[in-house]
């Protein structure tokens, strides 16, 4: 079994309004902050040995259904 | 200005409907999948040189509105 983190961000000119939102609340509170870009973290577990094939296999499930490529960007960490 | 990452993760004892969903979906197609749980990667950037005093202040933001420790796991990664 292995491990794949999938990071998945908001492609930079897509709106972001979860982040938007956070930045606007904790300025509001005063406390100082430039930007914040809400994404997400996903962690699959697949029962595969080797990392290499792991990480093909993952790369292929974010293409075929975790990732919107067109709004989001993602890479990929295999957990050791 | 300093960009610090915050990774946060459901704790293991909350259900995740999510990630339950996308691994359903994708084993529905054929694919081996073991788990999936799906967190948030949230990037802000503070206008703040000193890393330590970065990752102090972005820790508070977690804790006051960012992360519902409840339910929520976090850690926190500055990007050099």
């Amino acid at each position: 079994m292995t491990k794949v983190n999938v990071i998945v961000t908001p492609k930079g000119s897509i709106l972001d309004p979860h982040g938007s939102a956070a930045k606007k609340a904790l300025c509001g509170r005063g406390y100082p902050v430039d930007e914040i870009r809400v994404g997400k973290f996903i962690s699959v577990t697949v029962p595969e040995e080797d990392s290499a094939k792991a990480k093909a296999l993952v790369d292929e499930l974010c293409r075929v259904l975790l990732v919107n490529q067109l709004m989001e960007d993602y890479r990929l960490e295999v957990e050791e």
